[in-house]
């Protein structure tokens, strides 16, 4: 190895010949030993029309929604191009991690103005926010000791959007059996095409399934770390200007940084590392009934069509991640190098003795 | 982090804070979910008398061994300190990988000679040869692919101890089940206390059974490779001296060179790096009965001690590891990484802007 960076590109490689650039699709749901294999491999599987059963995918359309939430407060997220929990540039190219307006609507208006929106034709969404219901998603904190005592803060479908819950199956049942635990948080996303997930991980297993329109995933591996340029970002927010309601940046009053990935696989040219050329992203989308395995610490962006009632929406299940074991620990340690690899001055390979 | 060394020590620091320092026991044998659990968090346990049915345990006493294999040749490893595949210092002080003398012998022949020896006091032992019936340990080739098309070439219980085998379960269904596989092979070991097996790594999941005596196992996890000062050896082999048979080392004729552990758990202040303090061995000792599972690409070093018949005796099946996902490639990276900061000149942590 001629130095860090031919270590690092080596690893990117190395995954990649051992694993195929597809995600699995199994005719139905694995049994737990099954699912347990694929959480060993850390490696994400579709399983087509796995919740054709439940009574969410039989029941929730417009109509329905609406009479069993009616105007209940539910938690929205605001935004001027969709771009919850997103990098945004400031006025000097700097890019801030900008979370959306969070206020809550009653559910039934909310849901009116998705459909108006989706109805809306492109040319008139200019100068449109955007709203989606949709869970904070968890960012990953530098250590784990630090999570296991604060669960996730959202979990709205056991809390604001309680009402649906049954027709969500209490649990299910591989994942509990081979986890051994309930999940962390179960969550409901509604919205449409204007709202885009920006690329994150989230330290959860994550069973995704899609109820109405799509969801369309680019999914990076967690070796694939280097490639998403993830940096230090100041913390910022979209807040309403007081007389137009206009939605402004404010940035967070003590200047706080989170690491958050500034490199977007559907604009591969920009915010790269030396590493991103060597990404392979995977492609999945969810059709009404689908579920997906989303394994720990795999990078996701989301994008989503919504169905013909006029919107997209989605449950799922995070449940905590295994902390003990190597998993935890390489992936730090591939940080680690990376931060270390970006502030050592480098010089050519040297001729020295070859101790190893 | 200020260089390369820094997030090495934290990764085995971080190891370390995730997981605890001593083997799990069982009090039976792991359903096929419970040892996927145990292989997904590559974490070793063993299972207390879980051999107890085995009609190994029940029946081999040297009598019946004697009677059952009779004067079948079996092939034994011949050393003068029982250091078979071990590291030897040359004349010069430079260590090479030194394999054993292989020779075959009638297995009774054999077992009177482990047995007098086993008997014979320290004080006599000097000049005496030491002889194990072991299987030539797997080590790990640079890469993975080169693996998927040559099984392990011992496999003994198999072959040349076949009469044997009827005493072992068919399969060990737990195994057998979560891996979906069947052994690539399947071992016999005997010998005594005069034989170590030095500090190596197997790329294989390794369910091993104690059948006579004891076997006292020191494990390190693969996190922990930075500790053990792997160094391409020149391979060497024991030969018996032309007039007076006395075991002599002979250099391979083509240099050949092999990645191995130098540093000896045992002896913790020897050959290190800088990174040998922050080991945690892990030790257990298996009784007759036990069983332990022994996960993929961790270090081990064995020594044992014979039982009432004057021998240990031991079985043990390797399954092939799995190469897919993440687990292969966050090894060589570790590896890559310690190879790359070995020879990068370290120069004072520079005062540079903090891209990251
Ligand atoms: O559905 C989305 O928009 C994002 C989903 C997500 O990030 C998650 O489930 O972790
Ligand atoms: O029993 C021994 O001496 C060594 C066992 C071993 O190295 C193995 O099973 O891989």
């Amino acid at each position: 190895m001629e130095n860090i960076d031919t270590a690092i590109a080596a690893a990117i490689e190395n995954y990649h010949e051992l694993n195929a650039a597809v995600v699995d699709e199994l005719v139905e749901e694995p049994s737990p030993l099954e699912f347990m294999q694929f959480v060993s491999r850390n490696r994400p599987f579709v399983v087509r029309k796995a919740a054709s059963d439940w009574d969410a995918l039989k029941h929730w359309d417009a109509q329905y929604l609406r009479r069993v939430m009616g105007s209940e407060p539910v938690q929205v997220a605001v935004t001027p191009r969709g771009n919850a929990d997103a990098v945004v540039e400031d006025e000097n190219g700097q890019p801030l991690f900008v979370q959306p307006h969070e206020t809550p609507e009653p559910f039934n208006e909310f849901l009116d103005y998705v459909h108006q929106d989706t109805q809306c034709p492109p040319e008139q969404q200019n100068g449109r926010n955007v709203k989606y219901a949709q869970t904070r998603t968890s960012i990953s904190p530098p250590s784990p000791i630090h999570l296991f005592d604060d669960l996730p803060e959202n979990d709205n479908l056991r809390e604001e959007y309680y009402s649906l819950l049954p027709d969500i199956p209490e649990s299910i049942p591989f994942a509990r059996l081979a986890l051994e635990k309930e999940p962390d948080a179960i969550n409901l996303w509604i919205g449409n095409e204007r709202s885009v997930t920006a690329l994150h991980k989230d330290n959860y297993e994550n069973i995704y399934v899609q109820i109405r329109g799509q969801k369309h995933f680019v999914l990076l591996s967690p070796v694939e770390m280097p490639c998403v340029n993830e940096q230090l970002l100041e913390q910022a927010r979209y807040v309403p200007e007081q007389e137009s309601g206009k939605l402004v940046i404010e940035r967070s009053e003590g200047g706080e940084t989170l690491p958050f990935a500034t490199w977007d696989p559907d604009e591969p040219g920009e915010r790269t590392t030396p590493f991103s050329h060597l990404a392979k992203p995977l492609k999945a989308t969810l059709e009404e009934g689908d579920m997906l395995y989303l394994p720990a610490m795999w990078y996701h962006k989301v994008s989503q069509t919504a169905g013909e009632e006029g919107f997209a929406c989605a449950v799922n299940a995070w449940y905590d991640m295994e902390f003990a074991g190597g998993f935890w620990t390489a992936n730090s340690f591939l940080r680690d190098v990376m931060g270390a690899a970006s502030k050592v001055v480098k010089y050519p390979a040297l001729q020295m003795s070859d101790e190893r």
